[in-house]
């Protein structure tokens, strides 16, 4: 031992603290128990059930849609119709997103003229001075030309150049015109990676057969893996009603949440479904209810002259949205949650130690025994240990 | 106790670390100093300021847009013209976005055929020779016929098979010709999900009343809750000069931040709203400045033959980005926290031991009375402690 | 000492464990290399390799995209036509993708109507009693009239009330009719910000030139931030065959990844560009393979009639999907990792106590001077320390 420098002697060295070891049955108990909770605690809470030794990645999602479905109106304004998808989906296609028409307001054959505005309490008028030419508000649906004309027989409106005839839309068609889409079916088709991990799939899982996909419809309980979605169970699902919700139109939410666990099977690692309206069901508290967009298919006449079809379409907006997380096994969280769970342990200690040295009887005779006093004086107190 | 096992005995005992309390004027004051920073550090900082009790969620976010606005044109190459939303809106609907057009270059009655190409360095010509058929390149307007011929008076170019006439897109109109979109006012609908919570809300807040809703601006002093936001504001919100930025288009951001503190009442949940440009301002240093795209409305002419007219489109895109995080008391990172705080604590004795070991006068007596020294061997020198 | 009371006397109180320091060369060479091994774990892996010093956000991105090309087709339906990205890229603008056409079947001229439903095995039939009037299933063009009418010379299906002549999408164009637009290019322009740390950039960095992004095109090795890309580089670095793509369409994921070390200079953070195939290439097992949607053009002919071009468009969407990280060193994350380390470095001393104490040969020896044991009794024994 003397054959070794004192460099060397450090390197060899050991340290451990000097412990003492108190034989009291309560205060034992005590600090075993709560040993054996935080214990739990940090091996069966914090790594096993909110799996802390897994490191997180999201999801980054690719979603294609294509709806299904034919029906026929024969109400006015049209005689019998027949409605595709080409018709009723508009666009035709979006990223994470299908709109699919419920109802309409259909105004043909407008032209750029002059035409009476819509009766109103701002657009009726007794005389050309009501209507200062020029002007226009948000609502309004052109600019005043300065006249007041004969709206009908009775009521007199100031006279606008804009798109004429313009488009009356206080009345909404109720029952939908297009409820029948209740039936119409989508595919959706989900490509998910996470990229930390490296790791793709997709919501058409390996399994299924083809003539299955071809003729299978999404039901929670029976096929909670396919991909077709009828949209009148959709909105079941979200508890509301497809037909009220046809006539305003409105925005529901398909959520496809990927929760993987990537250190067991990746054939584990499955969609969930959920349906949710993300639009306000209460019309009376918001501006703009329901969900509707305007727009024109734009026509040259006969006389060379531009006309529009303007159609105000209500119908339901389905959003899809991919998110989830998927963990897969890392040392760093892992260590972070072991390391905090070990200085965790020490609270045992902290705790019994005030147990033992203020709330105990004997408490002065164990101080002495935990603690050596030293004073800043070699000739101070020194407490025997 | 002689009643117990030693497996009994194991369980009732408690061990806890023998301490030398050491009274020293200026090491307790440096090590309570230290304690304090460290303790200020944890519960201050961690704890409260960065809600180190927390656990965070991103939102996930659905946008619904509507513009509204007309406006009159009664420049070239239109007579009087009325615009509307369904005209100038393009595409009618888009999930996070939604395009004003502001500009407009028109190519009306463009049929398959042939035609000269637009006079530039490469397509002007003196003899068929320079214009080998067949070719093209990225920048043409069609395939060279092998042809040169006069495209005016003066200059003859390269005959190529295009939609014709070719467009002409040298000339910008400036200033804008929808330049009046600064007064267009758009209604955002966000509404907002934090999955790990389950929590929802809208942007639209439930204490505004719908006639309120009907009437108000955004304006981030007086209305900063309102949904409704003027174009021009906003451009001018992130510095930007509206009739600049409409003659070449530009994309805008409005980014709605959702930071919320879900252990505090919903109410306190509102967003906040940012407007940022989001392209490069600086038209020398980049391809393709501002925003434009072409696109095409498509007419059989009364000969039977598919005509289109040509727009090419400048305008501002609107991209609104919903973002933000929501934290919630959990016992996790709580614990995580409190546990690297309780080792943190540990550095304040850490820190005094190297003082009082290695920089006192002391140190010796000091370091007798902690360290007792075991050699390897029984025979070895004990230092008495 | 006397001047001070209790209070301040525990105030200057200083602390510290009593250590047992034992030298004993296998147990302190042991202990040593676990505290190496763990020090280099904290410090190399965690806080230097994983940059455990910093805090980490994610992007938001904006993306607009520039298709660029044209060819020309004389196959039939179609003589002569030139298509320029006005009629294949479809929408004309979409937020963050874009779909390149590079096949399509066309049917011109639909009307509503009645005629005969496309023969396969339920649609054909030998009288009228086959075709149950006013059925339809989600494969059918319209709804039966009731009628069994001959389709050609051979056959009979059922008449159905339908956009007349239906849709014959049993043979698809190969080799695909737009398969030119491998040559096509696209420009990508994608800006992005770290709210966080409050930093944006661009994907055109900003020592390009104006010249040099004109004329280049992206190359993984000599042009790799160039933001100009050739639809056929981008499939082919997928490893797809782009004319076998263009036949049936499909997905392509244009990967942008921005993983940025805020610490260092700004210029250092720059965009990483993969491709990727996102739908499934194994035709056979999934269903509507390839990526395809039908879109109509409306026109009204001479008589007044409404009629309809309806698209099937085969082609590849292009989804921009911007993601990645940016870290700057943050206190919290440090102090967390430093914290949990320090925590871990006392593994080392339970790990040579577990040595020490019970698989020497001496244990007892050295358990006693590690330990004092303390009895329930005054009058216990207690081990001399």
């Amino acid at each position: 031992m003397g054959s070794c420098s004192s460099v060397c002697d450090f390197i060899l060295e050991y340290d451990t603290p000097r412990i003492v070891l108190i034989k009291n049955r309560k205060v034992g108990m005590i600090n075993r128990v709560v040993q054996l909770a935080i214990l739990a605690y940090v091996i069966g809470w914090v790594l096993v059930w909110q799996k802390g030794y897994q490191e997180f990645d999201s999801t980054i999602g690719s979603v294609t849609t294509k709806v299904k479905g034919i029906t026929i109106t024969n109400s006015s304004p049209h005689e019998e119709y027949i409605w595709d998808a080409a018709d009723y989906v508009i666009p035709s296609q979006q990223e994470n997103s299908f709109f699919v028409m419920t109802n309409f307001i259909l105004t043909k054959n407008q032209t750029q003229g002059r035409c009476p505005e819509l009766p109103n309490e701002s657009t009726r008028c007794k005389s050309d001075t009501d209507c200062p030419a020029g002007q226009h508000s948000s609502h309004s649906n052109g600019i005043l030309t300065g006249k007041c004309i004969h709206y009908d027989v009775n009521v007199k409106t100031c006279e606008i150049f804009a798109w004429c005839p313009v488009e009356n839309d206080t009345v909404i068609p109720n029952p939908a015109i297009l409820g029948a889409a209740e039936n119409f079916t989508v595919l959706i088709k989900n490509s998910i990676t996470f990229p930390k991990f490296n790791f793709s799939k997709r919501n058409i899982l390996t399994n299924a057969t083809a003539s299955y996909l071809k003729s299978c419809i999404f039901n929670r309980n029976t096929d909670p893996f396919c991909p077709i979605f009828r949209l009148g169970d959709m909105v079941q699902e979200a508890r509301e009603d497809f037909q009220k919700l046809a006539v305003q139109g409105g925005v529901m939410g398909i959520l496809i949440e990927w929760n993987c666990n990537l250190d067991q099977s990746s054939s584990k690692c499955i969609p969930k479904y959920v349906f949710r309206r993300l639009d306000n069901k209460d019309f009376a508290a918001t501006v703009s209810p329901g969900y509707n967009f305007r727009f024109a298919k734009y026509f040259v006449n006969l006389n060379g002259i531009e006309v529009r079809t303007l159609f105000k379409t209500y119908g339901i907006r389905f959003e899809v949205e991919v998110f989830g997380q998927a963990g897969k096994f890392d040392i760093i969280p892992t260590m972070i949650n072991i390391g905090s769970g070990l200085a965790l342990l020490g609270m045992a200690t902290i705790l019994c130690d005030i147990i033992v040295l203020y709330f105990l009887k004997k408490s002065k005779y164990y101080k002495e025994k935990k603690y050596k006093y030293v004073e800043d004086y070699e000739l101070g107190i020194e407490s025997e240990d």
